[in-house]
This record gives structure tokens, sequence and C-alpha cells, in this order.
């Protein structure tokens, strides 16, 4: 990844598990980001904000996904932090999942989950649209990549409805239905967002040693480390015919 | 499909459009079910009502299909007339649709389009799940069919992630993750209910002439007749190897 440059970098639910697994190989890249902006809904005393003390380009946002008012907020806090220039990659990755079943799932469960998983990325991506065209406009790259402009949705093979992998482990019918609306919901972004020049993906970033991947009761197979360090060279590798695509953290295309 | 008998059925949203043109059709087929259970927001004065004052087989279910309390005594009411018998057939038909764009998409209608087209099915099913599988362990069949226990769900190629068709006449991103979504349900529950003898499809009833249909200023190509049509005689073929499918009205599987 030594050529590829991420300019700035927005990711949500930046406090633990994969968004923090981000930052932290962001920051760590031979040529780090100008800005990387981590969102968190508690922005005091977290393990994010540890870092900021050491690294002036990460700026800490607070953000509550599920609430219009703080991603617009969110959006205005970050707009003036770029002085004009646009935000290149946006990563919706803050989650949500519980372990309900078929017959325990509610109303109440599946609206929290939808809210969270697949309404937050399409409101934030609303939101940041006008920061996203900016740096594809900014961009001398005619073609597309995470670079010039992206919206990279954290996604699940739980939201792959052919395969249904792990039904027999966990049913989780909140988060497979989330899931799999959030990947139509990157084919709809991939298709309105092309004129503008960016690229929209849904990656799967395998069953990883996190709070949410340990759910289950087993130990998942993979680190934090070995999940986002794989994703970042997918996303670098990224181009124009990938927009729109279900890719998991070894860059191979998973099936709706 | 003379030989086929559909026993008792509910069909939700059957005051107008495919839902009301299933009701009428099962009246007319030449073994008409014993009983068919029409669900409409208002059961009063209305198109179903009609129909019901011919057809003593016929009951007016009053039920919003987005209420738990109002599912729970719906099928409180369908128990309570089926006097001991099982349902041999639930179609989770009641939907909404909006013609928001990525652009024009909030939260407020993503979570109504959700609850309707998504959640509403799950509940209902939960709700009926004691009929059905009674109906299951009614039965003399060994295999699954829709004259034994089944639960079908009105998808749409709408909510085909790969095919994304119609995407330049209508957007419609909050009906498309909808039903993207209740397509994993309806694999979800073809899983989950499989040990029951409960056989689960989602049926794609073709682009129709209904309110909903015309709502592109375009005139569907398919009347209701030959819709429903089509649905009733794909529902009387199929058997346990269609349970978790993706089909049209003419029996084709749809990619998901």
């Amino acid at each position: 990844m030594a050529g590829v440059c991420f300019r700035s970098v927005l990711v949500t639910g930046a406090n633990r598990g994969i968004g923090l697994g981000l930052v932290q190989h962001l920051l760590a890249l031979p040529n780090p980001p100008e800005w990387v902006f981590a969102t968190c809904r508690d922005p005091k005393g977290q393990r994010a904000q540890k870092l900021a003390s050491k690294h002036p380009n990460l700026v800490i946002v607070p953000l509550e996904v599920t609430d219009p008012a703080s991603i617009k907020a969110a959006a205005a806090s970050v707009g003036e932090r770029l002085k004009g220039s646009g935000l290149n990659l946006l990563i919706n990755n803050a989650g949500v999942l519980n372990a309900n079943t078929l017959e325990t799932e509610t109303l109440k469960d599946m609206l929290h989950v939808y809210t969270t998983n697949t309404i937050a990325p399409l409101l934030l991506s609303q939101a940041f649209l006008p920061l996203l065209k900016k740096a594809a406009q900014e961009s001398p790259d005619s073609g597309m990549s995470c670079s010039k402009a992206a919206i990279v949705n954290i996604s699940s093979i739980g939201g792959s409805i052919s395969s249904l992998t792990g039904w027999d482990v966990m049913e989780l019918v909140s988060y497979r239905c989330s899931k799999a609306a959030q990947n139509m919901l990157t084919r709809c972004q991939s298709m309105g967002y092309r004129e503008h020049g960016i690229l929209c993906v849904a990656l799967h970033p395998g069953w990883v040693q996190t709070d949410m991947g340990n759910a289950a009761g087993y130990t998942p197979p993979l680190t934090v480390d070995a999940s986002v360090g794989g994703m970042l060279k997918v996303l670098s590798n990224l181009s124009e015919k990938d927009s729109g695509a279900f890719l998991d953290w070894e860059g191979n295309v998973v099936a709706w």
C-alpha cells in the first residue's frame, strides 16, 4: 500500500473492534492520512481519545448514527475541519447485532438493528455527499478509487441471502435482514453516485475477534489486525469495476 | 389446479390490488377453500366486505400489520373461527412503496416501509405459527406443499440485489432495501420452519396494474388476474425443494 494515500477518511463506530482497528492501521500507514475522523457515541474517556493525544491528524467526532441531527452536526464539524477540501473515504462501520432467533425477534429489535446497520449508512452518505463530491472533483484521477472518493459499507457474510452462512450457529434474523438490506443500499449507492465519481462497496470483514464476533460463544478465527490489514489492502486496489461489489477482507466476491 | 385444495388461507392487504385479486381467485376455484381470511386495515365499507356478503367462506379480519397487538388479535380471531383446525396458507401480501430516491429517503420513510414490508411478515408468521404447525400435523402428506402448510411472502424483483431492475425508472431505495431484507427473512423462515413441515417461499408477482404498480407513471404490463392466476398455479405446484426459493408469477427463479 506504499503508493496509496487515503488523504481524508472518516470511520464510524471507531471506539472498539474493527472501527478502532481501522483507525489504528490508517494512522500507522507509511503515508498516513492528512485527517482521520473517528466517530464515537461517547467521545470522552475512550480508547480512540487516547490515540488522538498521540496523533494530531486524528479527530474524534461525537456521533450517534441513529440520530439524523447528530449526523448533520458531525458532517458540519468535519466540513469545518477540512476547510474547503473534500472527504475521500467514508467508512460506515458502526453496527449492532442481537442474538435473537426467528422465535424471539421483536418489532423493537428489528427496528433498532435496521436503523443502525442500514438506515445510518444511508443518512451518513447523504450528509457527507457534498464533501465526497468535492473530493472527487478535486482529484486529478479520471477513474474511481478509495483515494479519490468512496463509500465503504462494512457488511457481513451474514447478509448473504444465498449462503445463509452460520445459520446453525446463530439465527440472527434482524442482523441478517439488516445486512441484506445494507447490501442493497450499497448497490443503489453505486448506481446513484457513479455520476459523481464516488466508488461504493460492501465489505465482509471476516469473522473477527471483537465483542460482536465473540457473541456466538466461539472464538472467531480472525484477529482485528488480520481483518483490517486485509480490508485496507483490498480498498487500496479497488477501481471503477468494483463499485457495487460485495467483497471479503481478502478481496473475494461474496454471493448476494 | 383441479386437484389442489387450499383448505384455509389468510391473505393480508386484501382490500385492493393483488391481495383482493388473490381472494377473488381463491373463492372462484373449482374447489374453493373452506375458509378464506382476508385482512384489511379498515374492515368496514370496503371491497372485500362486498365479496364477503356473497361468500360465507370469506371472513374479513381487521388487521394493522404494523401493530403487534393487532396481529395477535387477528391470530386469536382466526384461531377461534378455525375451531381447532390449522391454517394451511399464510400469504403476507400487505406492502407499501414510496417513490423516494437516494437523495430524498428519510429515517421515517425507511422505518415505515421496513416495518410494513419486512417486520410485519416476521411478526405475522410468529403469530400464526401455532396454526400453521397444526395444519402441518393434520396433513397426511409427508412432503411440503401449500395445501399442507406454507408461508408465502409477496416479494418483488425490486428486491433483487444483483439485478437492481428498474433503477432508471424508480430508485425506490426504502422499498428495495425492505424487499431484499424480506427475501432474507423468507430464507431464514425456510430454514427455521422446515422441521415443522412448513414451506416458505418469496414470490415476485410481476409488474402489475395496481395502485402500487402504477406509481411509476407507466402502465404496467400485467393485469391483476394474470399475475394472481399465475401465482396460484405456481403455489399449487410447490414442493419441499422449493422452500426458500424466490420465484416469479410464472415459476421462474429470480436472482437474489
